[in-house]
């Protein structure tokens, strides 16, 4: 069976039911992955379109583990601030439906803007807190609300009414949500707003995916000219050196690695941050002048050219 | 079976979905209420405990309608702006249980703080949007904002991951939960929320409960005086002051009822706002000098001694 390509929240939550209890007669089925997966497990996969192949490893690791995928497709506008962004944010629907089909995926939900927001722009909503104004947030106000509030639709909606299996032993719901390590900000307010809120749904975190020169995988990566892209290196090459350095338990020495990123030709540093890697919150601890211990995340975000970039990489054990 | 207390969510959810499909087997259930009822079907009744007849007509509704039924009890900080306020509201557990058994409720869940907010404050949190800022929300600034925080913490907690029917033929999920019409403005924001979000769940409002004088009951009129109780009636009469010119198209002429509000001794008006139904907003056409037509909802708070109270009552057909 391909996949389908489905439009509206009705139409998605009675096929996949349907096809989630078509499959639960069979005790293990052989995932479309070539491993077994549990009966009853639905993976949802929330993107924007202009898929690449960060996020075919996001669906592959989906496809992997449940009985039924849900990618969903969607350019939210609530979390564009500025509208000329959104219309040039890229929708490549015939090729992102190919690309899930090729991964396993069962379903493509590609809503319209109506039918996710029948009432125009929702009044009530998710706000992100003291953590989505930091980082990513300073420079794009109200974007993690926006994606948030959308993301806290897209849960619900993809969550099947009937043929879910019980969580497992350890309380894990047999519902499942992806999310890339790449936009690790994201990852950490889902994460906060799924705890917060209670939401049934484990979140799962899929490790960045790199091109083969190490710039982190995003749909933004078209728009770099060649020499941009030569430039964009230093993002990982800055993240490497951190992360070298941690692993022997060496000082970071942020302001070196800043030093590097600044020398790169049309590069624009705005932040280079290593954080605590749940919370988020800025590591004063050993990154300048002591030895590196423990666990951190160190987060970058430029402009190259007129490409603004994000990267980040784990730092320690 | 009686019923039974719970207080953590691991075990809710583990017995609600368990006893969900023990009752699963019947094609129809008698329900409790003498009702037939259809499996798979739950109803959750979020109260802040201090029960009284009003939440054990809310109560019966659930039961009447649903194969099982889980009633909340937590007294949530988060919508308290005033520490004396959350200290003083009361809490009477034992009385609590007694009258949700009686009314044929399956679990009482009565969380502690820490299993509700384990780690302090939600970061992540609902924000009401303008809604919350009108009426009860201009005098009690973020109170919305924690109440829908909380109500969407109960609904994910109250959801069963295994034993819920599909929705039925017209869409409306076997999860249902059960709100107030008294407070009329939280149940506004509750359909929104559920609306705008997506939530699963289907939004039951109950007509609101009188004691036999006519007033709207409420946890905190036992604070209340005789002379202020009697005092208090005059907002029960001046909102059926408005129904009977609404039911006789005749003009509203909210003046003169917030004059009749005014002359009782002791009481300090807070508003009396005719409004639309489902947006709450303000109805300026046909409330003064024209005749009524169509719907609409008369919202009236006022202080009674030391005493807030509101009510409201829907005007038209």
């Amino acid at each position: 069976m391909g996949i389908e390509l489905v439009g509206t929240i009705a139409e998605l939550q009675a096929k996949a039911s349907m096809l989630l209890q078509a499959r639960a007669g069979q005790a293990h089925l052989v995932g479309r992955a070539g491993t077994d997966v549990l009966p009853g497990t639905l993976g949802l996969v929330p993107t924007m379109g202009a898929l690449h192949h960060g996020h075919a490893t996001l669906a592959r690791a989906a496809v992997a583990e449940n009985s039924v995928v849900v990618a969903t497709v969607f350019v939210n506008p609530l979390q564009f601030g500025d509208p000329a962004d959104l219309d040039r944010y890229p929708r490549t629907t015939e090729a992102d439906l190919a690309l899930l089909e090729e991964a396993g995926v069962d379903f493509m939900f590609a809503p319209s803007v109506a039918e996710m927001y029948p009432n125009g722009e929702p009044a009530v909503r998710i706000t992100a807190g003291k953590l989505g104004e930091l980082y990513e947030g300073a420079s794009r106000p109200g974007h993690f609300d926006g994606a948030l509030t959308v993301v806290s639709k897209l849960l619900h909606v993809g969550l099947p009414s009937v043929g879910l299996a019980a969580p497992d032993a350890a309380g894990r719901p047999a519902y499942r949500a992806y999310f890339g390590q790449k936009d690790a900000q994201q990852l950490a307010l889902v994460r906060t707003m799924a705890a917060d809120l209670n939401f049934p749904v484990d979140i799962v975190a899929v490790p960045t995916v790199r091109d083969e020169d190490g710039l982190a995988s995003s749909s933004r990566n078209r728009f770099l000219s060649e020499e941009e892209r030569d430039s964009a290196l230093v993002l990982s090459r800055a993240l490497r050196l951190l992360k070298r350095r941690a692993d022997a338990h060496e000082p970071l020495d942020i302001a070196s690695a800043e030093e590097l990123v600044r020398s790169a030709p049309g590069v624009e540093l705005d932040y280079l941050e290593v954080v605590d890697p749940q919370t988020l919150a800025v590591r004063a601890e050993n990154c300048q002048d002591t030895p590196f211990t423990g666990e951190a995340l160190a987060l970058i975000a430029a402009k190259v050219g007129p490409v603004r970039l994000i990267d980040n990489m784990p730092l320690g054990s």
